[in-house]
């Protein structure tokens, strides 16, 4: 199982370094991450057996519950916990109805062991209204338009609640324009995500990165193999260029599944035609040599 | 092991079946099957046990010296001989050297059971004009420019001579034009193969095909670590655009690594930074879960 917790702390060595230890300590295997300084986030991306992955998660937001308050955080990304959000993602041996299992029981645990409330969102959810992240992060740590579904009312005064749940992969992908102005992020965000009727499956929003004097579209693509990646940035790309704007560079938060990366090869050099068997490891997994 | 063999027809299905069935039947897997018409040429990629690998491509070799003759052969592409070239390329668990070796046995094994004349050529090479492809297919079939490693002087009167060797993974890569001019693909192929000066480790030539109306440029690239299939296919398409022509889609024949692909994705969408390690699929490989 992929868990991929997102903390709002972007900036502190001392405090991620000692989620991640706990992480670590209680056996999950690190693979990638990453903290923005402008955004104040850190996002781990570890892997675990399933027997043991809601532990480790449990002893990361703990540790993010002890050092995180809230009520002094500044960051360009939306939250409402100091744990903000922690999905379960099957990867090979378990199912989604596996992970929002893990994600029941370790949600139960956050509430009864450490006293902050819990949303369930995405295969997790157990109120239509809180399936979907932004809905349930509106109004955000100071002014939340939800109730949590443990505990509540009234969200952990300095940790305010996390969002635990279970999805399919996700690829969290931001764009860096040439320019720095938030309203322009902003408005290619409103005309490529798909709430306003942009592009299926992805989410964006438009912010200012004042570390980089850049303004940034920052994007979760939801169902990659409904919309690729290569999809979502073309769109943002001419979004961008309708506006005298361009995409300066992108950047991957945590990591992208490799059939994602091989479809945008594929549509980037025009190889035609393309299926993913053309991939040698492909071809030799299903060959089962 | 993988083996790639290219065998000199590429139009009669019953032929190039035959062949495919001889390589299974011997327990080569086949991973993939290219024929190109107006090169008039296959390439096989299979995979195979070390122990069984030379077995499975010298059946293939075999079926094509009995049902390929080289005197009524036409196409764009140069060969030498109706199982044009045997390379044998490590994939796990072998070394470049157990696949000379392999190249070496089942050389001999071609000459002394068929009374092919055999050049050996790359990591298998033994004599060091012979190490380079292109060189040993100087002439072509009509008028080799070299002497077989074993037997010749004289070719084989149908099937000329095979060339097997031991190499790394290579990738097969073909840029198609929007305009039918040969020249302008051969002056293109000139410009960028690392034999002119142009890119390094790419080898490329210029040929038209007739069924499509196209030129193309169809290249080799011998070492992807070195030049990344985005930088063969960028020299291409700056080539092209200074003879006001374009790259109108590539083809791959065989398969592609998945790093090779993934670089290719970073770099046109411009993830910066990238590493191989942002892969999830990498990253859980070497995490060891």
């Amino acid at each position: 199982v992929e868990c991929v917790p997102n903390f709002s702390e972007g900036r502190d060595p001392a405090k991620i370094g000692a989620i991640a230890d706990a992480i670590r300590e209680a056996g999950g295997r690190i693979l990638h991450q990453t903290s923005d300084i402008d955004h104040n986030r850190t996002v781990i991306t570890f892997a675990a057996p399933a027997a043991i992955v809601g532990e480790a998660a449990f002893r990361g937001v703990q540790k993010a519950v002890e050092s995180i308050d809230l009520r002094t955080h500044r960051g360009v990304h939306p939250r409402i916990g100091a744990a903000d959000v922690v999905p379960f993602v099957p990867l090979r041996g378990t199912t989604m109805e596996d992970c929002a299992a893990i994600a029941h029981a370790t949600g139960r645990r956050i509430w009864e062991e450490l006293g902050l409330p819990v949303f369930f969102y995405e295969a997790a959810a157990v109120r239509p209204e809180h399936a979907a992240l932004p809905d349930v992060r509106r109004g955000q740590f100071e002014r939340p338009a939800q109730t949590p579904d443990l505990g509540g009312p009234a969200l952990h005064p300095s940790a305010g609640a996390a969002i635990v749940g279970a999805r399919k992969l996700l690829i969290a992908f931001n764009a860096i324009l040439n320019t720095a102005e938030e309203s322009v992020a902003r408005e290619i965000a409103r005309a490529v995500r798909a709430s306003n009727g942009g592009v299926e499956k992805l989410r964006a929003i438009g912010v200012y990165l004042a570390s980089r004097g850049r303004a940034q579209v920052s994007m979760n693509l939801i169902d990659f193999e409904v919309t690729p990646m290569h999809e979502a940035l073309n769109a943002v790309r001419e979004q961008a260029a309708r506006r005298g704007a361009a995409v300066e560079s992108t950047e991957l938060i945590g990591l992208a599944p490799a059939k994602a990366l091989e479809a945008a090869a594929a549509h980037y050099m025009k190889i035609e035609p393309f299926d993913l068997g053309r991939v040698l490891e492909n071809a030799v997994e299903r060959c089962g040599i």
